[in-house]
């Protein structure tokens, strides 16, 4: 193990692209491990801006497969919203960074690891949780939370250095995205009382220039993975994004929030996932179908404890394995089809059909051939509020 | 007490029509109740025909303040959606309603009290559940449960003894309505797959030919109740029927769903809600930027408990009343402004604000005047993540 | 399949016994099965006698082995305790018979089977769901449900058929056993008030005669299955007799309590379970030490939920089997040793030690040696405190 | 405001004491606070010596009465019981402290306030975010926390300086107590394997010596409060103390505990608490008789949540408030009288009788007389059972 080597989560954004010699001019022999988990631009070239930063090594990493298997497909079964609106689209990419992080150091003797967070924010609990469950041997050093520069700092720093570091564009938002949507923060929007602007948004058009007429999808699960969009088999990464595109292009997926974060503040957040709003609604329509009552009821409840817990950081826990496998025992009765009418800024299930449905026409129906008892009811509802009766008669 | 008087909870509809005779036939005296809960149509001209038919007596009873000030105010305090969807809509006013049958029975000395229900719907249970909290010593008759008719029977019922019954319109549909939304059963939506067709909406415009441009509205809420709309004030009963008419101008507000039924069935439902889920919308949000995080957390598990008890016919309970007064201990900071974007079929908040805010911008922003210590957080985290680092060291 | 065939759940005791020529009156052909799940009596020669009360056929069947394995064992790793108190010992044989009833109407080509509650308590609920579930076809008999007679009523027809049943200690209460405990109900404990007499009590001695010095005992766990007393291996069964000896020999294990059944009404009902309360005891001990604290947290609800259920006879339903993953996902760490104390009336845990412990003695000391870094907690708690700060100012 | 003038919760131990030399040569004026909580211990010369100790200023509040009515009172009525075992003894004096200093600090015009706690346990919490909600503005000291001395150290710091501080008898414990319990730590205990030694308990006697006979003690409730003992009406204060002298008498009380602490770590912890454990069997039982089914269901769920977050340090928090809010609108219901048996080292409920009882004799009863309509129950298990019916259908 080499004492002063260190893998930095690498973004080839200002903060981790200034930590390169942030952390080499304290000694640290850094190796930049960027990791592919479906965000735009070109990580080829961050990687290689990297050893002109001074790192040692540079890797890129595509991880989209993996994420989507193990991250975004088990967030789909839980339906998983954060305070029923944000699909954790960063919360499931950093236990997964962790991992990466973790593997090379491995692999190059690395003693540390390295993120870009800043101290108020959910990520650095996401990583820092994670690699002490990982790694707990490894040393975690944070730079970004540690030196204490702000953004106009930094950019002096990377000045001052002459750093190869794109400037172009200076976005005024912070920006995370991946194959399950998209964050955006800072400027304007730190005003809860101000409508996000228009250029905040990437993924999703203007739903006000959207197609009035709306189209259907119709989606296909197996076992509660999505695995067909308008017939056709696709790989879920394909078929998220093919969903996530259609659905982006009618405006919907948008999310305006605030948020209660972790370490204890409430923020004001942005998000677009067309794509994750879509499926959700799908795949919780389809669970309504096919789920009993009882165990769905319980499930919904485990469900905004798995988000909360996964949106704190827990994800190498074993609370988020124990709602996994409570899930896992009756997700294969998830199977059918969904029909979804999207329409500018509007995305609705008008159908579900499967061979596992538990809606049974003849007790449902008003019709003849009503296999329903209607005299059981009158017992049932007799004794449904008897203890209630009791209560009324005892308060008089 | 007049030992065969019985109170009908009558809507004008076919069932509590022929209800009129039917136990009239049996012997009872028959005073029927309507209850204007905001449903369309001429009640007057019914209750003007329930003594046509056979009742002794016939009342008119405009409840819709009541209903709105006592049910409607609570449930959007709770944003009351079972299965996250269906906003209560007939639910809320069974109880209501058995309240003004027992008031009546009290009046007119009834030894009963009835309701057209079915054996297989949620219905009677509200009503039984109710009527045996408030009054366990009425008999309660359930005439469309046990008589065993089918609709076919009922019309021949009905044409055989020449009663004044409009059938004219001979919709297809089981419509039940209210100022909080409106209920569409039977016909070709006992097919889940099945897309709802556009005649089944009478509330919401299909938003196919909304507006592309769409327009804001903005809320004022006092303790969690709406109470300004645009800036002008308005009896909540006003103000839930103006957003109603204005979110269903976007036709946002429907909602197809697979229910779980008391009775122990799945059905598909259909609705109609624009002012409810507008209204709920809003206050979500706006609960989201004043209410403490843990209490929220809480409150959010409370309000699934509270909608499942109140569809579940429990409204006269002792669960119902403490978990109001748990949310009435901090409504009175549900204080402020929403600003809502209308399009077609989409309804979401785009700013919130309020003298309670929990939100501080010197603690969420990136910028200067940062006010969070970024050091707390090296120690909050250590500490968070303890318990899953010892776990995982156990397991190596 | 024969269309007159009734396989009866026979206990030899009076309704039962009586069951048979009622059945066989009404033109039944009855096969008495009685299931040996480890109560009292000379079952054998109550098999023998159900031939000369009119069944065709009649079958011990000895279930104790798999009632522990499939249905006790689970229990306990649930640590299942009915409003803390009654460890569900009817509840869980009630589905375990209802399979062995299902297995030999199979095999003898039965169209129903029968059980002999009464209207009003949980086991009819437990007997008739679990058979719905495994044998939707078969019809369900309840005989004594539907007879109407009183007890006396019973003693009757039996004596003017001059049937061959035990009478001769006529118990005032009515019991059931099993090799998880014993329940006790009817007679003067009808009154809530009234203690118990000592009278009620079979397996635990007064303990105003057990000795004051008491004892401690040592019981070994692996993976949550009890597998070793004093350093004896064991056989589940054969532990839990054994445990059940020692303690209830000091007078520990009777329960009084007030219940809330299923049918909508309060009880009073009392139990012995020796074995049962030591071993939860025990158990529970045991995960403190060994699981993480968020698990075990959301464990504690999920064991409240899946009492209720059981209790509520939904042993076969999707919510029991996704409880059950979600603890099997980590009782593998629950393996290790506990110390028992036991006096007159009471058992309490005074040692534990596992290879899993998460109890880590250098961050739990006060002494030299602490590796707990105690300026972490200064950040923590600031975090930790600033919802709650945050609300206080905005109430000024 | 005087910039540096210090409210210091003085309890006389060695580490508050220490601490005032400690403050004072940092140049802050030291108020010494000492909060009679039902400690023992002479109080009056303990505050007597703070001010040889350097303390400009020494008081002894009085707090019993106000602890019992608004924080222990509450407590009970939650049948508080963390990790179902630990009845929150300190837990709930530190709030109470925390005003104490506040309401000092206003009065003196201080500018800070300071405990005693290590970095390491719950109390630093408990303090710290119940200051930060009452005073936001005060700061907060944690002298012992941050001077990062040991025992010894601490010792040696006192011999040196010579102060006047008793360490005749050192107690290798660590303690604490007040009227609804005490609390013991370190030493021995440490190892969690080891039975607590008999001298660790002080208000329980060893079981071994208590009277085999046992007797009982009948508590009448009015609301949720214990307003007499044997018939003799007695202040709540007085009242505890008595309950807790008897069943102190009989070994009863003693808790040995594997703790999760909210820092993160499992601790090893033994109380005494016999008033406490006996007056929450007793209330928890009448509850039985008095409270709904359904309410009583979600009481035990809050109580479990209220107890945790109390331990957490939340007392000042709306999530607290709201559920005694839930709980205050049932609890007038819970008014009867209790009959607790008590042995060596037990203590269990054999009677409750209510004027609210919700036991109905005619309902519960399998005698003549009995009101209960047995054939509603057929009708109410059919229903009850269909979900699980059609699940089971559906996996076939």
């Amino acid at each position: 193990m080499s004492a002063r080597r260190v893998v930095l989560a690498y973004s080839g954004g200002l903060d981790t692209s200034v930590a390169i010699p942030w952390l080499a001019e304290r000694g640290w022999d850094v190796i930049a491990v960027a990791v592919d988990v479906g965000q735009p631009g070109d990580l080829h070239e961050a990687v290689g801006r990297a050893l002109q930063l001074g790192a040692s090594d540079s890797r890129l990493v595509d991880a989209r497969a993996d994420f989507v298997d193990r991250f975004v497909l088990p967030a789909l079964q839980m339906n998983a919203l954060y305070q029923g609106r944000y699909p954790l689209v960063s919360a499931l990419s950093r236990p997964l960074i962790s991992q990466v992080l973790v593997q090379v150091a491995r692999e190059t003797g690395a003693s540390a690891v390295a993120h870009g967070c800043t101290g108020k924010g959910n990520d650095q609990v996401r990583f820092e949780v994670a690699l002490g469950a990982l790694a707990p041997d490894l040393e975690v050093l944070a730079p970004v939370r540690d030196w204490g520069m702000g953004r106009d700092d930094t950019i002096a720093y990377a000045l001052e250095r002459d750093l190869p570091i794109r400037t172009t564009k200076s976005s005024p938002y912070s920006i995370d995205e991946n194959v399950w949507g998209r964050s955006i923060e800072c400027g304007v929007l730190e005003d809860p009382w101000a409508a996000p602007p228009e250029d905040v948004y990437e993924i999703t058009q203007d739903p006000r220039s959207a197609s009035l007429a709306g189209r259907e999808i119709e989606l296909h699960f197996e076992a509660g993975v999505p695995t067909a969009l308008e017939g056709e088999s696709l790989e879920a990464l394909h078929l998220i994004e093919a969903v996530g595109k259609i659905a982006g292009s009618f405006g919907f997926g948008r999310i305006d929030l605030v948020e209660d974060r972790l370490v204890g503040i409430k923020s004001r957040e942005v998000y677009e996932a067309p794509g994750a709003l879509s499926l959700i609604a799908a795949h919780q329509d389809l669970e309504n179908l096919t789920l009993e009552r009882a165990y769905l009821l319980e499930k919904r409840k485990l469900e905004t404890t798995w988000t909360r817990i996964v949106y704190e950081g827990l994800w190498f826990s074993p609370l988020r394995e124990a709602i996994d496998a409570f899930v896992s025992s009756s997700s294969d009765a998830v199977t059918g089809d969904v029909r979804l009418r999207l329409g500018p800024g509007s995305c609705s299930p008008v159908g579900r059909r499967s061979p596992h449905a538990l809606y049974d026409h003849a007790l449902a129906t008003y019709d003849e051939g009503d296999s329903f008892r209607h005299e059981d009811a009158a017992g049932f509802v007799k004794l449904w509020g008897l203890p209630t009766k009791q209560w009324a008669k005892s308060r008089v």
